[in-house]
């Protein structure tokens, strides 16, 4: 198991818990909770994966995902009472989650022969539409567009990622960019950065 | 015709009436009304076919499913006032759609040589989400979140169909599994029974 | 360049700023401008490639529309005040880019080999997808679904389609749909035209 797989399994427990608090927090029952982890953690990449048509759905080829996530989703509602307690944690798997994802999506989008402009659209949407997903279903507004920097730190990453490739070696260009997007999303939290708004 | 072709037009039939009442309620207009009861009847394998791959998908192959939906819209329009009548007879419509579906759900699952778990949850995609993207235009959360017992009906009967399907004939095993998420919907809304929640 | 695609990039660009307008509207942030201008323009004929498995969906295969995209989008913002003052001209390049949208997406459903009723829902859904997916995001039950007539344009115009499809040159029955069902729609504002409601 390398540091991506550790990552990228931190990543998707920290979107499962987002995803199964929001959820208890809406009153959900069991089942709605269990969708609501599921969706958070695995719904990005899986618009990715229809988009491109790399179909069945990354998710569905693979035992370890669903039980991750499935596992993840009960010790949520096991332990509801002590997991403020590990917000920053949390907090911080979630930034390198998002990072991560985002490499794997415009990874994704190199293999499927796109150009680079696409390919950083899609590594933003497998690492913000589980969000958006999880948003919609609890009848919100997805928050990724009016909260703090989120999606910025994914593009500004994949530009980055994009001008580092034939200068560097890509395992230093993936650390890289996953640091760059995890930094940007670590700062804009703690001084509470937030996009400039228009209103009309 | 045989019967679960029955089965299955008449669970089209209630999922459609389901969702262009929904739609009549919150005062859509015509095209609106038709719109949901198409998206609640075909919505749940549409998700499903799209995952999977399968496309185009199932109901753009096939004239029939559209224009039983089509005539339902319109006659639940036409004899709205007469639907309250037969509420039983559709929730018990329903109720058999609903065992059906899944069933469908995890066949196609067990086609695309997909594993149990993953088959199972695509039975229960089949047959609960069309009503969850009934809710989402609505503007609701989706009610089989947080309302009686419906989609763990769904993973019983999946887990139950794997159970015995290698010791029974498939037939056999389809109607019990049939048999019993039907039977476990109809109990759960007798008794109004509803999973447990988890406030935070 | 002809005429349908200065048709097409008008209709793209009418779109981009219903969303991002909306957007504004509701207070995002300038990522939440900007993904509202892209799904409200791409969102149809995503959701029609999607269905049909014409993967990567088209935007993904093409630098330009994105592009489009995003100048309008950014455009927007900056002249946000002056909008107003083109409310009209851009009412009718919608009107326009709902007329051609529809088009193509029933010569993409000929082309997939489906029958004349699935290729106008698919037009239909080229349409008014993107507004629907704006909307749902937004937080709104869509307003195609009970504001003035717009999905019914897209059908009237696809039933005339396949009605002169055998008598006349191909190019005279597309001017002749596009020309429809853009004149309807204008009718139907002007007029304040709204499908019958049925309320339970």
């Amino acid at each position: 198991m390398d540091i991506s797989e550790v990552i990228e399994i931190s990543g998707t427990v920290a979107f499962a818990i987002s995803g199964a608090f929001s959820a208890m927090q809406k009153r959900l029952d069991v089942f709605g909770v269990l969708i609501l982890g599921f969706v958070t953690a695995i719904g990005g990449g899986t618009i990715r994966d229809v988009l491109i048509g790399d179909t069945p759905v990354n998710w569905m080829r693979d035992y370890k995902t669903p039980l991750i996530i499935l596992g993840t989703v009960i010790a949520t509602i096991l332990f509801k009472k002590y997991i403020k307690t590990f917000k920053i944690t949390l907090f911080l798997f979630d930034a390198l989650g998002l990072g991560l994802f985002t490499i794997i999506g415009i990874q994704k989008g190199i293999g499927a022969g796109l150009n680079p402009g696409i390919c950083i659209a899609l590594g933003t949407i497998t690492g913000c539409f589980g969000g958006v997903l999880r948003d919609v279903l609890l009848n919100h507004i997805p928050l990724v567009f009016h909260k703090e920097i989120y999606a910025t730190a994914c593009i500004i990453g994949g530009v980055l990622y994009f001008l580092l490739i034939d200068r560097l070696d890509i395992n230093v260009v993936k650390i890289i960019a996953i640091t760059v997007i995890c930094g940007i999303r670590i700062v804009a939290v703690k001084f509470k950065l937030t996009l400039p708004k228009f209103y009309v």
